[in-house]
């Protein structure tokens, strides 16, 4: 359940000393959500992978498009992406990794199966991360789209399933879609409609055997260090404290 | 001394078995360099702290100028600094941090100085990182500078000196100049006189009683993992991974 804990955030902010204690637990937040999730499956990163992040605005972050190079950081955009790519290619300096990101702001699913073929598949990845959902629901509230729940999870997928059958070998990572509820974009109008992407999501990793990043109860968790605000301007979008929340997240499941 | 490990990089490219058993010591490369080069002066990160990254192309890392937040990812650029304070953000969430990056591209000490006033003092940081003096040895070869390395010395001593006085309080981050060797841009022209600089920034800090990052012996020890352009693109400029390096590197001296 998103969002259960605007009591502990009103403790938080009342209460300093403790609100210092749980930040101590920082860097167990990740993994205790993990835990918390019941959610045991890896990936490992092998010499010579090829790493694509895809996804919209959250993987875009800004990235500059006429650069399309992997490793660079101006093309891996100001966010999640580019954090964990600078970690994996510091610590596995000897593994000769590339690391791609074709996230594109505004994206649903239909949107990335119209560029997969240039997008994804002809970059050839070892390891596809995708993080795709949020506007799949959110523009049914903002921009007349009619796309329903079960056309994301039909799309997503037939995507996943096309994609394994053009690269069997490929290990995905897919991210749980997530919103801050109760913070400028996200209103009440969200639940608990929105809840059922993320569980199409997380249904479609098991069905898979993929990784499965579990990002609503990681934002949930971050609250008690911080208020959501801190980690998400918008509700939808990370700050760059929660760009980096993110990078750990997926840093949990992709190991050399 | 930079650049004396030739042989090593030979061997690492013939022998993968030992590049990857050097690779594992990885996460230890910071805090040897920091032992080796008998470095110990810490900085504390406190509560409501103003972090100011400042220095020329490599704290820029095409930050973008018209957006001037702190703690914004692309106001931060791509760089080292926004690795660092993506990590301080989040490790230290309970800290109410602000952290800017007003690096610009090619400044050397003196160009600091002019816009001091407004791109430091104003902001009142009570953590000042500082990494100058590539540019005022390089433009001596390529835009025919005339200022020597005293010129370098007495201009970031006056610099440093005037900022102690108006911020008594501020903690000072001095990073080493540094080149990697035989990369691009970096030749024989360089040395011995560039080392003179790296040595002016090394008393400088300890005068200072400043932290000091050993940035030359971090980049010459990182080529046990990797040859030296996966670190730096044309010896001066960091790549992403040479960018976590330093970030790496920053995070060492710089503890909450």
């Amino acid at each position: 359940m998103p969002q259960n804990n605007t009591t502990s955030r009103r403790s938080f902010l009342k209460n300093t000393t403790m609100a210092s204690a749980l930040a101590i637990s920082i860097p167990q937040l990740v993994s205790t959500a993990f835990a918390a999730e019941k959610i045991k499956k890896r990936v490992t990163i092998s010499k010579g992978d090829v790493i694509l992040f895809q996804g919209d605005s959250i993987t875009d972050a800004g990235r500059r498009k006429e650069d399309s190079n992997f490793n660079n950081a101006s093309a891996l955009g100001s966010g999640y992406s580019v954090l964990a790519a600078s970690d994996l290619l510091y610590q596995y300096a000897d593994k000769n990794l590339k690391v791609y990101n074709r996230g594109i702001s505004g994206n649903k699913v239909y949107q990335l199966a119209e560029r997969w073929d240039k997008d994804c598949l002809s970059l050839n990845p070892n390891v596809l991360s995708i993080l795709i959902g949020v506007n799949d629901f959110w523009h049914t509230l903002t921009n007349n789209y009619t796309g329903t729940v079960k056309t994301y999870q039909d799309d997503l997928k037939s995507l996943l399933d096309t994609t394994k059958q053009k690269l069997p070998e490929v290990k995905f990572i897919i991210g749980e879609p997530f919103a801050v509820s109760g913070i400028k974009a996200v209103n009440e109008k969200w639940y608990p409609a929105f809840n059922d992407y993320r569980k199409a999501a997380r249904e479609i990793a098991e069905n898979l055997n993929a990784a499965f990043i579990p990002y609503q109860s990681i934002f949930d968790k971050a609250q008690k260090s911080a208020p959501g605000v801190y980690w998400t301007g918008d509700g939808v979008h990370p700050t760059l404290a929660g760009a980096r929340l993110m990078a750990h997240a997926w840093l949990e499941v992709a190991k050399g």
